[in-house]
């Protein structure tokens, strides 16, 4: 049996504090409170003296490992920066998880830097060719797997076939879903609806072992058409951040309509809580963390502008993922995972 | 000067009646509405007893000219039944344009289908190589122009440059902006994130001369980061449906969470008017047309589940843009349309 299925293994997440917009501040206190609140062991790694200074702040100095790296990864900089920089937070995460010192990394770093040093210095798992960025959308009445939504911006179609089998049982491991539907994004129900890609797409995944339901459309996203839904790391992208964009859009407008006039104000304050809870619920740090599947190690990649409360929550998925090794199956691996014998192989 | 540039000109707005979900009903009722309640010059082209009946039903059967088509594209058909069946609706639809009969086409029928007849029949603008679809975002502070959505799914850089052109130039007709501001769709601010072809085509258009402001993403679109959003075909659709989708959902779980309960129910009582008018300006029956781009004649495509109120309201835009001629310009003429020199030629 492999490792990391061994729920009662002990895991010990790697937390990047210096990747993300509000780093190191909010990812040293988000780690911290997933040390605190929820008993995890955490391993930070970043510019030692910073850091220290803020676990003194937080008076947890001296409880929380840290890793020192004296080099760091901007926001604006991608694939080869974190190439090149070997002494940065983001590799030396990577090196303590491949060295087996910790079982999950964590970095709110610019995701094409992060998907870079993790898939050169982690590998992918066995079969797989490139990784994708899955995240759980809070979609009614079910939740929905949305991937690739930025690791992958060109793929293949056999890529979006893997991504289609890596969601698979992404959905099934997080979700609980026995035999989720795989829709594919596209511009059009009918098959040869859609891009090149997609439209080759369709047609590998139709002889997939994956329960394929066919096209679905943007408008479909949030309307529980699918439990899982593949498209390329670009359009994913694209999509998830114009999703996100037009809630919170819609909730800012729909309190300034509310509030507009000094009768309505006063009509509107029994809603001040439930306007709240409808806006927290489609805020990235609710959802956070986003699992970076189809490396050989477990990896959750937060959103750039993470507040502690999504590194919090990004390290209890971490935590989860590394504690089941879903994220981490070799391909041949992933098709029984979905609850499901395969429909063929 | 050209023809379509006088606005005094007479415009006649063909009206396919066939295409669309609830064609032909809601397409004639739409028409009728343009024709009686604006003064529209209307010809509906469709299965002439079907559309007679319809007329007759309306009370203004012998007022609205009925031009016959004896076959029709299915909301689920492309490009190819397009080419196929001339004595389609859409075919004839564009004939009588091409014809100079009526000097603008207004169809709800498969976009493909109407894309690709229009395309045949009326061909591209000296210059274009490929048509755009552009709609106008009602965004705040002010609407913005995002286009492709759906014209052509995998455009070269090249073509991408002149959507950016074709946008300026209607962001300046349309929405009266001097030198609107263009950006490309893309995955992160930098140049060197995107796809292959974002990257490529974020090269072009930093020498190409239209007033171009680097990459925006999904989360900047409705923050007003740009005047016209340039994407390919199949993202640009794909983000469309994806708002549309997103605003339609925050709509429906905010009046649910706002009458969930009774005392709530009572005080969202004030609220109705205002959420059914912040729900209403995100119906794309209200922004309804969707102008196609770079044709040598005027098209105004409508979303396939268009009601009559989306009808009259396309036709209403056809025929400004017929008037004023922007949207058939050669290439050439494009810049200074934007109102500004070109910053090099």
């Amino acid at each position: 049996m492999r490792q990391g299925r061994m729920p009662e293994q002990r895991v010990r997440v790697a937390v990047d504090a210096m990747g993300g917009d509000h780093a190191p501040a909010e990812i040293v206190a988000g780690a911290v409170a997933a040390a605190r609140d929820h008993g995890l062991e955490i391993v930070l790694v970043g510019k030692e003296p910073e850091v220290r200074r803020l676990l003194t702040i937080h008076g947890v100095d001296g409880q929380v490992e840290v890793v020192p790296a004296d080099q760091e990864v901007r926001m604006h900089e991608g694939a080869l920066s974190a190439w090149r920089r070997t002494r940065s937070s983001v590799a030396i995460g990577c090196e303590l998880v491949r060295s087996g010192q910790a079982q999950a990394l964590v970095s709110a770093g610019s995701t094409s830097a992060v998907v870079a040093a993790a898939t050169r210095r982690l590998g992918t798992a066995p079969g797989v060719l490139r990784p994708a960025i899955a995240v759980i959308l809070p979609t009614r009445p079910s939740p929905m797997v949305l991937l690739d939504v930025g690791a992958t911006a060109d793929p293949s179609p056999a890529m979006l076939v893997q991504f289609a089998l890596l969601g698979t049982a992404y959905a099934g491991a997080t979700l609980g879903v026995a035999d989720p539907r795989v829709g594919l994004l596209s511009i059009g129900a009918e098959p040869e609806k859609g891009n090149r890609l997609a439209r080759r797409a369709h047609a590998h995944l139709a002889a997939a072992p994956v329960r394929f339901v066919g096209n679905v459309e943007g408008g479909d996203l949030l309307a529980g058409a699918a439990d899982v839904v593949v498209t390329d790391g670009f359009t994913g992208n694209v999509v998830l951040k114009s999703l996100e964009g037009a809630l919170r859009f819609a909730v800012t407008e729909i309190r300034d309509a509310l509030t507009a006039h000094p009768v309505a104000r006063l009509a509107a304050l029994p809603h001040r809580g439930r306007l709240r809870r409808l806006a927290s619920r489609f805020d990235p740090d609710t959802y956070g963390g986003a699992a970076l599947l189809g490396l050989s190690q477990t990896v959750v990649i937060v959103h750039g502008a993470a507040r502690a409360r999504a590194v919090t929550n990004a390290c209890l998925l971490a935590r989860d993922l590394a504690g089941t090794g879903v994220v981490t199956q070799p391909l041949a691996e992933l098709r029984p995972a979905a609850g499901q014998d395969p429909p063929d192989t």
